[in-house]
């Protein structure tokens, strides 16, 4: 066992599965449940994901607790944690973005910051809910931890020690250079798939043309399936790193429509090509 | 048996797949192979995609030729194959934009153009070549038809129960609506897809962003491991339509760029909502 008690905040897709791999792992004894939707935490109940659902008080007890939130929540959440966490307690969270969460922590968490481990696990799904939680989402899937020059070194040790149970790849970053890293791998991304669906939704003749959309068209808007809510909140507090990398992207498509409108086939060859090299490349690295 | 001989002019994924499935349906007797490259061809007869190699004169012997090639190579193609046509023998295509084919094929063709057969399979992969064909590719696909005025309606007939009896659900399309439906939800997302891995691989610390890129991000970018060469034609034939597509989309995400840098969550959450629920519906109408 690596806690006694693990609190969850946020029984969702991803607080729901690291409580289901910690538990089929028998690393955690007891399994807490917190957050603002009764009806979530009843159905995580049932679903044995948590064994019981409490409020802040109770959820501070807890040896370990895990924030899996909208990381526009962070804030007010550890707020309201805060007054009630026992001495030792440590606290994590799975934020998709970093800096603002580290902020966040600092602000509400005063002197109590050394414990808290910022991390992000990079598994996830179009699906969310409490009934999209499964034992093995972090399987073989990388988790970034971005501790502080003040976090406590066996806080960050623990939480290290539960992601690897569950079965992540655990690395350490910089919480600046992970958010400009996530920004432009899965940030931008999102947000290209998001307008690409909006631009033709929004056409008088919408219907017509979704008729013909076929696997490519899934494949690539598959992530425009994802919580409006949870990207509101990446997109407002990444929005520095976001915007660069949304204008290096809205220039490279400037390149691409000046060679669409000058009929310039060799430099559409080209970048079509690199694109294409780079993917290769990539796709070669995934699995080996 | 719909037709005693079918050739195939470039026998790729496309081209194969088609001949495969007719010579399954026993819909086919011999099936001839013409293209430029003699490897591929060699490749195509030792898979049994073809029965045999054969060159322009023989090719234009057969009671119905594919043309199965990057759009762009379909007027010299045609060109060639002219003056070899038989009385009666139809010719069809499968490239991906129509008008400028209509228009190719027209004046390749002259008074020989009522025997012309303008379609578009909407089916694919990011595999190429005679080794990615198989016989059930275009089981349950849609298969696009745009006839001119003067298209001969036996030889319209003929092409659509070939590409019924392949698996294909077949419809007719004017072709110019073809390629304004099919600049948006196909070739403006291939654009994108490519300029999004190529934003990132262009980046002197791109290795380092693509070793965090996840599951997301490889089935959005999925489509831009598809041939340059098809997409560069693609793009120079339908560069009107794709303009008029990019466009919207610059737009769309010029919108989005601005409600990030201004921090205008509502904004966001009301293009997300409205993307994510048109992808819904969409899905919805995919799966019944």
């Amino acid at each position: 066992m690596i806690v006694d008690t693990l609190a969850i905040v946020g029984t969702g897709l991803i607080g729901g599965s690291f409580a289901l791999a910690l538990k089929q792992a028998g690393a955690v004894g007891e399994v807490l449940g917190a957050g603002r939707s009764p009806a979530k935490l009843t159905l995580a109940r049932e679903l044995g994901l948590i064994d019981r659902a409490v409020d802040w008080k109770q959820a501070g007890q807890a040896d370990c607790i895990l924030l899996a939130l909208p990381v526009g929540d962070t804030g007010s959440v550890l707020k309201q944690l805060a007054p009630h966490l026992k001495p030792g307690a440590i606290v994590t969270d799975a934020g998709s973005t970093k800096a603002s969460v580290v902020e966040a922590a600092r602000a509400a968490l005063g002197a109590r910051f050394a414990d808290f481990v910022p991390g992000h696990p990079i598994a996830g799904s179009e699906l969310s809910g409490p009934g999209a939680a499964r034992a093995d989402l972090y399987q073989g899937k990388r988790v970034v931890l971005t501790p502080q020059a003040d976090t406590r070194a066996d806080a960050l040790a623990t939480v290290r020690l539960l992601w690897e149970t569950a079965g992540a790849l655990v690395e350490t970053l910089d919480a600046v250079q992970h958010d400009r890293i996530f920004a432009a791998v899965s940030h931008l991304p999102h947000l290209a798939a998001f307008a690409l669906v909006d631009a033709l939704a929004q056409r008088a003749d919408g219907e017509t043309f979704f008729r013909f959309a076929a696997g490519g068209f899934r494949d690539f808007t598959r992530i425009a399936g994802s919580s409006p809510e949870m990207w509101r909140d990446i997109a407002l507090t990444n929005h520095e790193a976001l915007l660069n990398e949304l204008d290096a992207y809205l220039a490279t498509l400037q390149t691409l429509r000046l060679a669409v409108s000058e009929k310039d086939g060799d430099a559409l060859l080209n970048i079509f090509s690199r694109a294409r090299a780079a993917r290769e490349n990539w796709i070669e690295t995934q699995d080996s």
